[in-house]
């Protein structure tokens, strides 16, 4: 099976893509050489799919395993909800010896990482994505955190997974628009550092409404897995976001924060944003990066026959994304400090984007329909 | 002024000691070129005594600074005060780039320490401890932690301070108790790898009621760094708890801890259920570990002597402190991993203590006076 592994000294690991991969993920675990009790996390959504095969699996390769399920959805990225799991840990005699595993999204990701980060001051986890969304992104790289009031993400750790399995075939269960969404975060991989993985979503995007042939299912593996290991590169050069290098994965995602933080929760999917953040991007990388016309166009085009949104919804105000973008950004002498493609496969972090280009950038998707 | 080094690799860090060292922290921690701006954060007990010298002396030195008071008490430690925390600091505009100054005791310590570690998924923060206990213990080797319910300390985080400064001159306002439990901590260092320092406490023991002498203080930074220095060591080898080493600094503890669990909240301060801990271990290094009894009774006339108690109160049950001792506690084929003294100086992780002999060495606490 497709196996990445992701090389951070002591906090190395490896990530594997494998079809049917949570029926055999007990023994890929104890193959890991995973000790202690284990600690299933899941939410209200994904337990009924698949809950029971993970524990069964657990058990049979000899792991002693309590289940945890949470609510489904972003308001379970909380403090309250850290409290209440390791309430749970404690409850059923879990301790330092003990490690969780998190099954589901980026909200269990997020969550049952971030618990793991801290409980007991730190334990091993593993994470088993099961959206497109968290089986190229927010499950590698050990960044775990939950929203407060104030913010998303505000508090939050590095905590790199032991392991990282990935079964392609929970993408079955998905709504279509939860794959495209997820499918915006490849196409961002694509973009940064490996431009000729843009052709293969071009027969992706015929099936995402109908379900994936099986054609497409025994090719998703490999796919899956050269995407993440795009992710996985760039973690190693700079694991804490220190160097610049880590800030290219946040290509397309200044203005998509922005247009996220300017509606109510849920109205765009956040890889939706991040379609409409890439779109003004690309735009701002022809403007000031030297971008070719056609080459964003081509980016566009891929995002556009995923399903993609490249317009702004109805009702919502340029001035009040221009305002949302700008909140947690510095401009040094009038400029912004943003990730742009002079190629694609070759970003650049700018310090030339104007409060001006900014505008013209989100004023596009406002005005200019794509087709 | 008296300087320990701690060397962790890029964790490393100086833990500082001299007089009035609070008038220059500031500039103590310029020199250390942190950058960036100041959160401020210690306790309503602390507040009114050094809250406005510290913030001068950090505005003095070029630091924008914030001010945040938390409740004092144990109660503080808690997710809810994390969040609230978090807020402010949002609220302040503070990000990855800002750091924290933690003054106070351990609460305060514990509280900012995780808050810095899981605040934007950690930012570098400053220890500045104002009681005894937390100048020789908790403001160094980097471990932070809130309560939760199922227990103390469930929820935290391994999270290094940047740097440490200690001003003896704080430990002036503490009530003399508050004085003597951090003593304790003092004598549990020197029990375990620097039993020359148990003569010095001898003196300190006759000053605790009416306050230090002039003399007194001029000794006393040298004498916590000595004393802190056994800590930043053992630290050093065993970081994160791992290899056994680390264990050694809970000589004391164990039984310590289950008398703790066995009172309501603040009926015995830690520091003072250390004490009569450490006087069940004593007893249990001398059966199960060969420590001569005239070495024992040395190391317990210095806690005598300090004020600390080696009697349990009245109406606490052994049957109690047996329970609450074992709860975080496995036996192995009936024996219980503790550590012992095989001599002063000599600690050992004894896997000999069994259930019996953890009844007697808490009876001994009901039923033997010392004197």
């Amino acid at each position: 099976m497709p196996t990445i592994v992701l090389s951070l000294g002591k906090r190395s690991y490896e990530i594997h893509a494998a079809n049917a991969s949570l029926d055999r993920l007990g023994a890929i675990i104890h193959r890991h050489h995973m000790e202690g009790r284990a600690a299933l996390v899941t939410d209200s959504n994904v337990a009924p799919l698949f809950a029971d095969n993970a524990r069964h699996s657990l058990e049979e390769a000899g792991y002693n395993v309590s289940l945890h399920v949470i609510d489904a959805g972003e308001a379970s990225k909380s403090l309250p909800c850290v409290e209440q799991l390791a309430s749970e840990l404690a409850a059923h005699g879990h301790d330092r010896t003990s490690f969780i595993v998190a099954l589901g999204g980026g909200v269990v990701g997020d969550l049952a990482g971030f618990a793991a980060a801290t409980y007991y001051r730190g334990i091993p986890f593993v994470q088993v994505p099961t959206t497109v969304m968290a089986q190229v992104d927010s499950s590698v790289g050990g960044k775990t955190a939950v929203n407060i009031s104030a913010g998303k993400n505000l508090v939050g750790a590095f905590h790199q997974p032991a392991l990282v399995v990935i079964d392609p075939t929970t993408l079955a269960t998905l709504p279509p628009r939860i794959v495209s969404e997820g499918m915006a975060e490849m196409v961002k991989h694509a973009a940064i550092r490996d431009p000729e993985m843009l052709s293969e979503f071009a027969g992706l995007s015929r099936e995402i409404e109908l379900g994936f042939s099986l054609a497409t299912m025994e090719k998703l593996p490999a796919l899956l897995a050269r995407n993440v290991a795009i992710k996985a590169r760039i973690v190693e050069e700079d694991e804490r976001e220190t160097t610049g290098v880590r800030a290219f994965l946040n290509f397309g995602h200044t203005i998509g924060h922005g247009i996220e933080a300017s509606l109510p929760y849920g109205a765009l999917l956040h890889g939706e944003a991040v379609s409409l953040g890439m779109r003004s991007a690309l735009a701002l990388s022809e403007r000031r990066a030297g971008l070719a016309h056609a080459e964003s166009l081509r980016i566009l085009r891929v995002l556009h026959e995923l399903g993609l949104p490249l317009t702004l919804p109805e009702g919502i105000r340029v001035e009040t994304v221009l305002e949302k973008t700008a909140a947690d950004k510095k401009f040094r002498g009038g400029a912004i400090r943003f990730v742009l493609l002079k190629a694609p496969g070759e970003p650049v972090l700018s310090g030339e984007v104007t409060q001006d280009d900014l505008r013209e950038a989100v004023e596009l998707l406002k005005t200019q329909p794509f087709v």
